[in-house]
């Protein structure tokens, strides 16, 4: 793995921003790895919610310069007898409690090296037990960053032994496609986990009906600009899965989707 | 236009901080120009409310160090055929959708140069219709930061080639100028679009009677500590443009004030 | 005092993250302070709450490195006689106006030197009388992270000379300790101003009962897990105070808490 010319740590928390964690973590990136470039992912995951904290990480860690570190700190099972992992991919490595967090990046990634964080010389002083982000985390993420071999932080695990959070699955009839809302952003726009590809195998060719609560939308467009201010419209997103939006609408608000529902595909025949 | 020791490059965007889609665009901006420091201005813009995003950026823009690169992400027409545009003035540079959010820069600023943004080859591969700030406009703000010559980005255009957003205009009478509030800050304080000089040409040495709502204040203060808690008062803000508050209050909550809302300046004979 | 190998500069201001004013502080710190490393401590402090401010800042400013100067920017008097200062202990230096903001850090810590900022050819041209962050406090937080000597920016002057700011006292009967909750944070847990030292010399080895609105809670828990999910417990947080939290659930909001109110602590005989 290439170092980057700055060291980057990425920041993904449900910390919040009225509260002192957030800033407390950056001092301490910056004491134990000084230069270091920090980038926050988000800080507004609801409070522990790793699931989301897995969906925002599973869409922007392959937009990071080789070499980045990625801690993620969404953390219910403080204090308890949760692990906190280290592992690495070809290009990249992820610190965090062992939870579910990293379970799409599992699947996606090549996983080089695993490891269970342990080595308690590498802690600050007397760690707490109820914010193990800043006592363990931050200084583990920090060192990992400034160069320390991933080894040095514990003992070797595998991914086997690892937390695995169920993902939405995809329910497959020969009439139709069942997937659902993954994630509202802030633009009310629906992100669901259908691929194109998945809808390319399902409908052979055909066009199709997508239905969503009360609205059925009969083909894909190519931009939210494609179809007129106001109106509704499915496209694929900047990842290739389905996206439900209203062309300088809110979907989400217009027609009360939550995260969760059901969304259809059906043979427009 | 000189080189800051490190290439800064400033972010405003409506892209809330719960997404990941800030975080994605600043792992851009460091993977193609490392070293860069990156500044938020702020990223709760409305959704596509260009106008908000050039009442911020031209207030802001001044304050920051020769050699800036501000990036605008603010883009309702992301996939149609509006031009992307980055420009250059005697100290910085701009990059953003072609909707308007430059329109005051323009009438400050010398345009040293302006070219539509279309090579390709220095886009993300394969870029999205859907999210144009992260596959074009991040990689070409992060090379022009990092010193590429602004001519490769696309052919030269001129101002005239480019949207206007009309700004809101002040009506002059022999009795009462009316202006408007272009601003409602988090104090609850009103920007309006009234500035000193308006007002110094309009009054002839007359002391002034402002007008907002039910509201009438018969003098310009020097600071919001020149009169009590609580009380409402009109000053000149750090823009020298007019200003309505209430001392250590909320004056747009406490009085029902909207952005927009008209407000006049009478001689007070 | 020892430089950091990058200067470093923390943000604690009450100006939100939708106008552009922290934007252009950040600006003007690069300005005067090219390479500044610069962490937000928080910028959502409600509008001139410096006690809010001051209880943040004394929990984060032991975790940044030496050399870190801190700015804070809570401001009601801004415009009027109030002082700006600047003082230094062994390791930092704060910025910020003298309205008690930095009371619980002249208790803490040995304070070295301690000056009016007056020297108004370091301040931006005309300051106004609304932005004193902006033209005077940024200016000279950029100017002594990037080493200026704090002899420069104004006559020496003594923590006497400053605003003293109440904090919440202990009331200590022999039945009972009576404390309060300083802050709630986003996690819903209550913060309060009891130290185990506090209730080490009160309990003598005694059990302690301890109650806080309708609820009653019979011992001092290790964890958040070391109860089931979603009951109340107690613990000690990470800074050594008392800590009233439920198990992955938010105690404020279920049980109608507001910072300020009264929590007390009796023997479990």
């Amino acid at each position: 793995m290439v170092s980057p010319p700055f060291p980057i740590v990425t920041l993904l928390t449900d910390f919040g921003l009225s509260d002192e964690y957030v800033g407390v973590i950056k001092g301490l990136l910056h004491k134990f790895c000084p230069g270091v470039q920090i980038i926050d992912i988000s800080h507004t995951v609801d409070p522990q919610n790793s699931r989301k904290a897995a969906h925002l990480l599973t869409r922007a860690y392959p937009y990071f310069p080789p070499g980045t570190v990625h801690l993620i700190i969404v953390d219910p099972g403080v204090g308890s007898t949760r692990k906190i992992i280290a592992f690495k991919t070809s290009e990249q490595i992820f610190v965090g409690p062992d939870n579910g967090l990293f379970s799409m990046i599992f699947k996606k990634e090549e996983i080089l090296a695993i490891h269970q964080v342990t080595a308690r010389h590498l802690f600050l002083p007397a760690p707490s037990n109820t914010f193990h982000g800043r006592d363990i985390m931050a200084p583990i993420a920090a060192r990992l960053a400034g160069g320390l071999p991933i080894e040095q932080v514990g003992p070797s695990i595998s991914v086997g032994d690892c937390i695995e959070l169920p993902t939405p699955q995809i329910l497959r009839d020969p009439q139709q496609l069942t997937g659902e809302v993954t994630h509202i952003d802030r633009f009310g726009n629906l992100c669901t986990n259908i691929s194109s590809e998945e809808i390319d195998v399902f409908s052979e060719g055909c066009g199709v009906e997508i239905n969503i609560g009360p609205v059925s939308i009969s083909s894909i467009s190519r931009s939210y600009s494609s179809c007129n201010v106001g109106q509704p419209l499915a496209l694929y997103d900047s990842q290739g899965l389905l996206e439900i939006a209203i062309n300088c609408g809110r979907f989400a608000a217009t027609h009360g989707i939550k995260e969760g529902e059901k969304i259809t595909v059906k043979k427009n025949l």
